[in-house]
């Protein structure tokens, strides 16, 4: 089925460190060798992907020489250009080196804080020249376990402060970074700070610059604390900060799996590519996941095919029930307009509010209409099961 | 110990419907037998709380005569002077009623959501009658099982209207309402929106007069979506935005307990309390809570003296732990600070930007330090459990 | 579709309680009026239901006197006969009257355990007569939420004392039920006993006739604590323990949904389905679910519809599944046969043990295979969504 | 307070891997350096462990020569006799070697099985040479993300065939090992068979000899799934299957975290404390887990004497639990016996039955009786807080 074959327009993207992941866990060993990232290039190219985003230590390890730094940057800028793959996101890697294991610009320490900020900016100038522009933050580490330290309020407050201080050295830079948070709930730290899309919305109004600052939801993240990531979505959009997106899988509930975007929660996978089609979305779609730890070099091109192609089918299926009638009365039904009374309502003044204040329900009717929600949900079963 | 005997100075509140609770489940019938208001006062004043907050429904039907709500009132408001209780708080029942099941101000029919708002004004009407200056939102109904109804976008939309007409409305009655908006992940439905007291956060933010706005987080809610409630809270007393706070207890991951206060997880009760009082909040603490439903009436009393007594206990531990001198040498250990890198960090410029760039940080040594936090959270376990 | 349309020989099974549910939850009163036992037999009759199950007071209430109850039983009976309906399940309500508060057979109170007895028999005789010749217990209320009671233990040996005595009186009542033990992690009490499938399986070892006794999962109870259903299912398989299986669905990590049947978890459904049929698991597939609170009765039998109706159609999937050459391919890609080693790990002998301890392994070459699962899951995939 | 510290008489044991874990994760390095087994012996003993236990490659790495082997073994040995310490159970490390990436006894590739088979052999030969009497199968691996593999029941078999094996190379060998199946849910695959303590006694029940076969259910792996782990002890040791006991901490519903025993849920801990402590339990008390990753060495010793601290805390608060007369009438007043009600119920007898079915009960009394549970409850957390 050809349609399903991506192209770079449908603005997929992957990070080195998700095909290249090499499939180490916490009981076990690495499965698969390291990949170039010269290599990811050319690969990710090839199966249609549009670009590559990364972490500054993805491309250039926290110990190289600048001589080192300059070839590796330059063999990858050259396959980009070989390739036609851009880097439109770049990000720091602030977790896996011990000097984070108790937070970056949260840690209780204020040497790690400022060591944080410089790697940072130093990022963010890699990020700059790969061309990317938009800069996201994972607080791998930014957390606890242990809440005696007593350094919740000091480590809101510090992050603000970091947040602010890199928006303005972007500016300063001429950069001008789009920036993005990503929630995640828990894992590495036993609870994250700002665990859900939510709570970084919360957070963005108190920075200085709130505009500079939009949210990267996660798929697993959100469900990870068994919350409709449709939902998450949904918010961040009606808050106009959809700047990026972390399509993948995860059961609810457990350890962060990071499964093939699709590959668990089908009908929330759905209605997530039906939001993302239907308001327009035109960010990034960046698969934040790695084949299993069972899966061998084959299986990880296998993986990443098989994300865009579930949202190439899963972005069909949204089109179809648009544009299937029965679907579409059930909608209608369920729905009730009354223009008289949204009038009313849809701005308070003292007269609406008298007008509604005396008007008369007739509650019992309202209670006993039936909206046909599960005719409708068996409509969309029968639909994502490819049997309508 | 008279020391943990609550007086109205502590300012603890309960709900009718929380020692009113009469004990029905989804899967059984009553076990108590209704309690009157007027009684709810009296009982709740020899405990000491403070005062007592209601839906409108708890004290006046929902099919109650002007006749009945006006002898209702006036009973209560006897009681409640006859022994200095307070009813800081009030809220509407948008969830009992029938006309309610698919949504109130979210509803998919346009009269639900005006009968919504007929419904609300009314009970502010009815709060600022007996006193109360901060008026709650929980929308136990907004949210849904089905997204194929596709209202996710929209019922954002009309619950920010809703709110927006509601806080002027407020405003034209000179009432000067603090609202709050209490966030719950699921339960009565699928999923609810706002899920988190980041969400709620987030949604303010998007308000007309988000200064009128505050959140009302709740133990139990966030605890459910396996969160760390102290972290919740922590995060909106960062925001200003801790205007109110419901305290009882659950385990995560499972149906909505309303446990009493402490009962299940003391540590984060105890971490709760040490924040709230070590940053002077000078709202009301209520005990959104209910009797198991195994137990009679002398259950519901012993339930209600429990939150109270576990809550004074515990702010009595925190005192401890802050007089502890082992317990603050732990603390100060742990506490990195260096004046010369923090007034760098702090605020961006291109000097301070430079400074930082061009720093040498002897990473190893970052990762090699010891926070000792093993040693302060078994101090803390100590402390908590006594021993110290 | 017509091929998806159920007949009797589907042995599909409803609960009286399941198209029967008014829709009440903990937050609202019902939403919809009760149905009488006859016109609910008609109702599953039409649809192409095999039979309909029943606890004891979904058709007698607890209060009706004899000849009340001889009524209902009679006029059951007929709508059975009428429309060729059986009644192949029974089981005991333990949960709705208050005197089962905290706990039916595991009460601490011995007046308690002895009434559920009593009415246990009772039911059982009522179930014989209506033809079931399967006896569930669900355990509604046997748990705690306050383990300072200190009746774990007794608890344990009084349900056993309790389906011991129960099992004796089928046998001398020549009733020859087989038992179902149905498990449930929590919901209406904070912890049910044996919390799930494999728990019951562990219990029934300690019974005085195990053979007497299967398990009853259900697709929600399990997912409730974030298992996987389907390998629940299999161990229960494979234990020679599945007498009868409760399908719905439910989210991980929350309340008790009892959703339609594949609404949720398509995936895990379709898994499920597949090891019944494969088993050729002859038993009944009785929908333990209910129609959201938020419909009418319209909605009630397009929910029972629909639960059927995708059973059907994951069948259908599964015959698909096993005739696909390139899914087949990929399994056998999957399996490493090896008959010498297989021999010699199949049964030990000194012989076998000492050719297996000399033997040397290519550790290197067993972890560089590739297994291919990426591949074969998204072959899944493709055909779930009806992509192949 | 020198009666919170540990002898040997305590029974307490650690494994290599616990104190000897070099805090490495899925995000991050190594933060410690590893510790020589010998050095941990000593260190152990110092605290006042009775034991140390081991997986296979804890000691000897998977690539050790014979003479590496020895020497490891022999100073290791001498370590333990120069300070005093035993090793009473030993185990198979079946999960870091890639050849294990798809499980070992349930591994796809009967190669694999027959690995696992020899390598838990050698490993048996070990423990037995170090002295140990218990035996334990911690499935690492044993299990799945992809069920399309349709392995599940092939897997049970295959895992049944292993232990059976194991169990007669035991007896052949004059080990007289007991052997104990070790549940958990998940991590690191997506589902672990056998997730509960419940599963594990199931599938004792299947097995040749399963007299020879005990549960070691461990606190945090039920605890991931939302269970109650003082309820899941309680089933094993009803029946008589409790062997071993793994002790640690762990909020629900999220990754593996192994805390310090007693860290997180205090209550829990107290209860099982408690039965642990009033059913005299004989075996090991085995502490599973680790110092957080943020830790140096100073912070693993914390962390070691912490655990076995909070054991002995809690060991008195059961003790005072016993004693306190209060609480004891509170417990008296919650059970109501009926020695004729109790004899009629507990075993059946055609008059039994006849006498409970023609007995009236008061129905009404039985539901409105109180139990007293939120007063017994609140007295509780009065005596963990060391308030009475």
């Amino acid at each position: 089925m050809t349609e399903f074959t991506p192209t770079p327009a449908d603005q997929f993207t992957f990070g080195l460190w998700t095909v290249g992941s090499i499939g180490r866990d916490p009981f076990g060993e690495p499965t698969r060798k390291p990949l170039s990232a010269p290599y990811i290039v050319q690969r990710l190219a090839e199966l249609g992907a549009y670009g590559v985003n990364l972490h500054d230590n993805d491309l250039v390890p926290i110990d190289a020489s600048a001589a080192e730094r300059d070839r590796l940057v330059s063999d990858f800028k050259a396959a980009l250009n070989d390739h036609g793959l851009k880097v439109p996101m770049a990000t720091t890697n602030l977790f896996t080196d011990p000097a984070f294991k108790d937070g970056a610009f949260t840690s209780a320490d204020a040497r790690v804080r400022a060591y944080a900020l410089q790697k940072t900016m130093l990022s963010m100038d890699l990020g700059h020249e790969l061309g990317a522009d938009v800069y996201d933050f994972w607080g791998g580490r930014e957390g606890t376990e242990v809440d005696a330290g007593g350094k919740l309020l000091d480590s809101l407050a510090w992050f603000r402060d970091s947040l602010n201080f890199l928006a303005d050295y972007s500016e300063s830079q001429g950069y001008n970074y789009k920036f993005v948070l990503e929630p995640k709930p828990n894992e590495p730290r036993g609870d994250i700070f700002f665990p859900t899309a939510g709570s970084m919305l919360g957070f963005i109004a108190t920075l200085d610059k709130p505009d500079r600052f939009g949210v990267n939801p996660e798929f697993a993240h959100d469900t990870m604390a068994g919350l409709n990531f449709a939902h998450a979505v949904a918010q961040v959009i009606d808050a106009g900060k959809l700047f990026h997106i972390d399509l993948n899988d995860q059961k609810m509930g457990r350890f962060d799996q990071d499964l093939r975007f699709g590959a668990e929660n089908i009908k929330t996978a759905f209605f997530l590519v039906k939001l993302l089609e239907d308001t327009h979305y035109s960010g990034m779609k960046h698969f934040d996941a790695h084949a299993l730890r069972t899966e061998d070099e084959a299986g990880v091109w296998a993986f990443a095919k098989g994300c865009m192609r579930t949202y190439l089918m899963l972005k069909e299926k949204a089109r179809q029930f648009n544009d299937d009638s029965e679907i579409q009365a059930a909608l209608s039904a369920y729905r009730v307009e009354d223009s008289e009374l949204e009038a009313l309502s849809k701005k308070f003044s003292p007269e609406n509010a008298q007008a509604l204040k005396s008007r008369t329900f007739d509650r019992s009717a309202l209670g006993t209409r039936g909206p046909g929600l599960e005719h409708l949900d068996q409509l969309t079963i029968d639909l994502i099961l490819g049997m309508r």
